[in-house]
């Protein structure tokens, strides 16, 4: 073995490019660096651990450490890359037991991924404060809403978990009213797990409507549904602070007619993920979007033989063609495999990314893609105009049909699709992946219009919802 | 009023040509015929309404007559149009009454649907045999099913009933056992409502698998669902006739070693429909697939100022770009809407229609859209190269992932996307509409690849069966 491929991370997006280099490359050597011990871990699962509603944390692994090597990849877990010496064309790690050692690579993929930026908010301080963006985090929560001691070890049984940590945590008293603060996705879905617990559950975001990148509709009816299912939700009410020394004990924020603080026993802080990319500081590597690493459509970075992959780089968004950065599990193991393709001689490119996201909140179901809010739209260079339709998700005699609302945003000049949402509790958010490969097939809001798409009583109406929202953005589009 | 835009049929494609011509062109005048008395019939829901999921039949009618009458359409019931003149520019129509008139028109269109094919069965002759294709066979089945004169009158809440037909079934003694005759979609959903009603259901079908439309892998998976849920399937069995003199005894049909004969109290047949041209006998008018009428992409036949549209005309593949005949509801209504507004003065494509369809199974849905056949595909001019993968519908450790099996068909030579095919019982038949968008984009099976579908646990694992089965069918292409 020879011409080391070296990746720093093992994640998504690490182990697939190793994967996909191993079985295209059989002869070059292949190295995987993860700073910890977890990995190959779904993030995205996380709150469906906390819920209860999967049951054993290994239960999210999708690889263990044994079959990685098994695929006759070198994972060095507990190896930190601190630098990169792009001239040498060195990696230099330090282990957890303090050791230095320096590694030559041929091809680099950086898949350091993102972690969690609390902003402001001190999550270090208090116990019961907490960021969700990793498995330790998640064990953590797991183990402080459990009562004392009653925590069942079964659960985190996985190796790699810090055992202290969650024994610290199972120890705790349980607590009775949990604060989220931020109303992403991980905001919504941590309301259900958190409601899932028993637990009374109060949702702090500092705009107008929840799921900001999801457009009002959308943030509309998932409020409701939140509502409905006990969560007391606050809009336009930015948290100030953690309150609390030893342990959380509020949260004061401003309740539009002034500051308020409301007693809390937990908090769950998720107002956004940053990518990973210290371990280049003091290269030249451009970065880009959101401080992601720059790369091209194979990968590649500013730096000869250096890729990036995963939460850590930018990626090309279909709608507008420029440098987008959005970190999410479909990007990131897309392009972890095209780069392994790549580096092993089989250019690839990693493909653009349209934006494409679902959320669950209880039994509401939401999808978006492309550009939503007028001001993404105007900033690519497009003139928005923009219909929301309510329709029925079957024909309206089937029992079960649903009403759901299909948000469409077109260029006014074109008439191209640009983005749009889809939010019901039938079947509403998978019905995203007709607009996204409409989005990315440049299609115009005519051209949607007259798709032959799916029409049977029980998952139908005659006219699905989204050729009806295209049906009144045409309308529109006439009219001027 | 003048110039007098003249519609044959009050259905689907007609009453959306009248409405949508009334609103473009309230200058003149717009005439409806319909030889029945039922207008606006949801013909997909009958099977629905037989199982008694949906309460009334009142249920399935989109418009009243009255609503028609005030949207400024004159709509004339009892009323069949016997003979087209296009020359004189006429159209000759009896009435119920036996009176003959001549209507002239400026400009006609044909929309009077099809007609169940009873093949070579009988089904006028016994009691209790039946196809399923008008909303009085509907009643009829479902009083027949009924204990005797335990039928509930305000069932078939709906003027425009047979009242002497549901009664005379009414009266009949409840049958306990049912064959249904054709493995189509409407034998299918027919199986799923006669199971519903209590009744031990046997469905024959001539070739190897149900569904032959949808690809092996659907008529597997959708036999199996069916066997699960009590019906007695039977493949390769191809029926020889309805046994009976005054009530259906028998079902003598080619069991594979020999002839059989099975004891039966009601027969359902559903082996085909058939486009309603005769009005145009006697015209030199042009038929197409099917012995549809040949229409244009604007519904516009060989016979100026005659359009058709619905279940009697043809229309235009998206794939093949070649005339096809494919009755079902989204097309009529689409093409209706189209003939209206191009009569109106606005010219409007109908758009082509991709073969998209989706089932029904109990918990088992299915989807398909073009071309899936071998055959259909080489007559077609492709070099069809097909895969089916099975891939879950959510991530493995959310609840509820269930397997989704996929086939997608590509051209050889291009790599392009020709057709396809889903089944699973998690919302696998909306996804179709995904693969009817690509279809229609004309993308290649590695632009399927790398689309930006959703990805959430509860909805999709991060491939999405459908980006597993292009990856998949992408290694068979890079193959050869």
């Amino acid at each position: 073995m020879s011409d080391p491929f070296v990746v720093v991370g093992a994640d998504a997006a690490g182990l697939s490019a190793a994967s996909k280099f191993r079985r295209e490359a059989p002869d070059r050597e292949v190295v995987v660096f993860e700073k910890g011990r977890w990995i190959s871990y779904a993030y995205c699962g996380m709150p469906y651990f906390i819920e209860g509603r999967v049951e054993r944390m290994s239960d999210l692994l999708s690889l263990s450490p044994s079959e990685v090597a098994e695929r006759g990849i070198d994972l060095r877990r507990g190896c930190e890359v601190v630098g990169v010496d792009p001239d040498a064309k060195t990696v230099a790690v330090e282990t957890a037991e303090g050791e230095r050692l320096e590694q030559d690579y041929d091809d680099l993929l950086v898949a350091t991924g993102g972690r969690a930026d609390p902003g402001p908010f001190d999550v270090r301080g208090p116990d019961g404060a907490f960021t969700l963006h990793d498995m330790d985090a998640a064990a953590a929560i797991d183990a402080y809403i459990a009562e004392p001691n009653a925590y069942d070890p079964d659960r985190a049984d996985v190796d790699a978990v810090d055992r202290g940590r969650v024994e610290r945590n199972a120890a705790m008293p349980a607590p009775e009213t949990a604060a989220i603060v931020g109303g992403g996705y991980v905001g919504v879905e941590m309301a259900e797990a958190l409601v899932g617990r028993g637990l009374d559950v109060h949702l702090f975001h500092r705009s107008g409507h929840l799921l900001s990148d999801f457009g009002e509709a959308v943030g509309e009816r998932v409020e409701a549904e939140l509502d409905a299912k006990g969560v007391t939700v606050r809009t336009n009410a930015p948290v100030e602070e953690l309150v609390g020394d030893d342990r959380i004990e509020g949260i004061a924020f401003d309740a539009g007619d002034g500051p308020e603080t409301l007693p809390v026993d937990l908090a769950v802080v998720g107002v956004g993920i940053r990518p990973n990319t210290e371990l280049l500081d003091g290269t030249e590597i451009e970065t880009g979007e959101g401080g992601a690493i720059r790369t091209d459509e194979y990968g590649e970075t500013s730096l000869r033989n250096v890729y990036a992959a995963g939460d850590c780089a930018t990626a090309t968004h279909a709608v507008t063609g420029e440098e987008t950065w959005v970190p999410l599990g479909l990007t990131a193991n897309r392009a972890g495999r095209a780069v392994g393709a790549t580096v092993a001689g089989d250019p690839s490119r990693a493909g653009d990314i349209a934006g494409t996201a679902v959320v669950k909140a209880f039994d509401m179901e939401a999808g978006r893609v492309g550009l939503i809010e007028e001001e993404a739209a105007r900033e690519a260079g497009f003139d928005p105009v923009r219909e929301t339709v309510t329709a029925g998700s079957r024909s309206g005699y089937y029992p079960g049909a649903a009403e759901t609302d299909v948000t469409l945003v077109a260029d006014r000049d074109t008439g191209r699709l640009i983005g749009g949402s889809i939010v019901g509790p039938d079947r509403a958010a998978i019905r995203i992946d007709t607009l996204a490969t409409a989005l990315e097939a440049d299609m115009t809001v005519p051209e949607v219009e007259r798709l032959d798409l799916a029409y049977a009583p029980p998952f139908s109406p005659v006219w699905d919802p989204i050729l009806v929202a295209a049906k009144v953005l045409n309308g529109t589009l006439d009219e001027e």
